[in-house]
């Protein structure tokens, strides 16, 4: 049997650290080929570093919230507290609109800014480090909560296809697994322009001492068509009370070929976002086109091109075989009567 | 209106070309970032240029034939016919040799060393030669015939969606649409691991005047549920008389993606395989699957990963609106009845 705890992937153990000095974010674009961390001493340059794609998926989340402890210690230099609030709503404004789709900053951005209110004048920074610090905490038992939930869905001997980088959703999900004593191989894509599978997930899952292969984006279906892929599991950016799952693009056109072929399509996420009924409601973020037309900095693409990077796509509920949760497993129609 | 004339790609123009010391072949792994020839004195030049894929597609063809001419150029000093005749016939095995599954070398080839039994010795070298011009005009018309063809299936105002290379059914396509006045823009997949999409298609279809829109192969499905795609066109390497669809590997999954968006999927070859009833009978090529790991010779996965590179999809004839050949426009299960 597998022992998870000597095999947590470095994404996972390492991806933000919050030091006396700074916030370090371990640099996504380049890992695994260079380990190395941005260093952060601003909120502002935690928000260029969202922005700049350092770290995406669930980083941003644990670096938005360092980026506002960071705030909080700039702010103590104040002696008044609207100086001091003036500062903590100016970085929760920032850092918030670094990537409009995920959720995740805004709500733990926002919930920080509150809290901040009700902080003693001399425990401000240390304040804001320990409310940073429980949501961290509530966030990894949530993951686990998620992943336990996930893996009861997989059955021994599958193989699993993913698509982009689920992070702590997969990974929890693979660690319940190999902890119930099931065996999986992992096939994920590469997910271009930024290679978040080839790089990020397949090098994460064989950490775990998982056989991984990677495909490039246009081989899934007849990944399929083989007989090599049993599962479909993805995380997803957000989860609509309408059982939509918007996730990174790609998801979409895997789902659609997993209905064909009859293999069952699963997303991970948290918990669905309860203000939002419908994918209408959710800022779909559309990047440079220009991303679409390089790869790990060298161009790709004849010159004469125009390129095109829609982020994100909306998977239906009808193309959604179940939504794995922190609160349990759900049909995508049924989320309304549980969350709405 | 647009005058096709001026603007014929390069790489249809210019990939292979007979010159009177040499043939020179259009180097496909570097273009369009660097616009260089591969120059071939010796038909054995022009066998490992081939092997070294120089050139790739329709461009085999091509580069056989020319260096049939080269053979017998060498044979031509030789005074005696058997002799002549032995060096075109090592010609064409070393020649056929190069990518034994084409058999549109195997073809051409063979022809030619047939016709070089009947050749006057005094224009051995010349008669070579024109009966290599007579094998491309005939190519070209035909090729003309399916451009013709497959246009009359586009409308004014379509975005048309192409996979891969597809290169002159595409090129002969898309000029039929502009010489029929009808305005069309082009999106196309990148192709990984290769690039074909963004190198080869996206410049010659940009050198056409038209406007093309590069996307990474995971955005196809996204494209047609944002209405930014009105038609699916790929080329085909194989068509089975089945119906069936081979072609490179993700022409499957856009396929299933387009019939649930109700975008029709139009496949082009010259001719139906008369000797392949269904796709058992077609050899699908398995290449390294360390290829899928490679972007433009830069690694693009972690190390721990294996990779998997299956050249081929088969797309099945339910999700082919039309097969457009040098023939006419077939539906896919009406081509038995034609040409079985």
């Amino acid at each position: 049997m597998h022992d998870i705890s000597l095999v947590e992937p470095t994404l996972v153990r390492r991806s933000v650290i919050l030091d006396d000095d700074a916030v370090r974010i371990l640099d996504r674009r380049t890992f695994p080929f260079d380990l190395r961390f941005v260093t952060c001493t601003t909120y502002e340059d935690v928000a260029v570093a969202i922005e700049e794609m350092v770290t995406q998926s669930s980083g941003p989340f644990f670096a938005a919230s360092a980026g506002m402890v960071l705030a909080a210690r700039l702010a103590e230099r104040s002696a008044r507290v609207e100086e001091r609030l003036a500062i903590i709503d100016r970085a929760a404004t920032r850092l918030t609109a670094t990537r409009p789709t995920n959720n995740h900053i805004r709500t733990v951005v926002s919930m920080m800014a509150e809290a901040a209110r009700g902080l003693a004048p001399d425990h401000f920074a240390s304040g804001m480090q320990g409310i940073m610090e429980d949501a961290w905490e509530k966030r990894f038992a949530r993951n686990r909560r998620l992943g336990q939930n996930a893996s009861e869905l997989v059955e021994d001997g599958d193989t699993i296809l993913t698509h982009c980088w689920a992070e702590a959703s997969l990974i929890e999900t693979l660690a319940a697994t190999l902890r119930a004593g099931k065996r999986v191989k992992v096939v994920c894509t590469e997910t271009r322009p930024y290679l978040q599978g080839s790089r990020l997930t397949a090098h994460s899952v064989a950490e775990m001492g998982i056989d991984v292969t990677v495909i490039t984006d246009n081989m899934a279906a007849h990944a399929m068509d083989r007989g090599l892929v049993t599962r479909y599991m993805t995380a997803a950016d957000r989860v609509t009370l309408s059982g939509h799952v918007i996730n990174k693009v790609g998801t979409l056109q895997i789902a659609i070929a997993a209905r064909h072929f009859g293999i069952p399509y699963i997303a991970m996420v948290p918990a669905p976002d309860r203000h939002a009924a419908t994918p209408d409601q959710v800022p779909m973020e559309e990047r440079d086109g220009r991303e679409s037309l390089m790869c790990l900095g060298q161009p790709t693409a004849t010159p004469l091109a125009r390129g095109w990077y829609p982020a994100f796509d909306v998977t239906p509920p009808e193309f959604v075989g179940a939504i794995a949760t922190g609160e349990g497993v759900f049909a995508a129609d049924a989320l309304r009567a549980h969350f709405g």
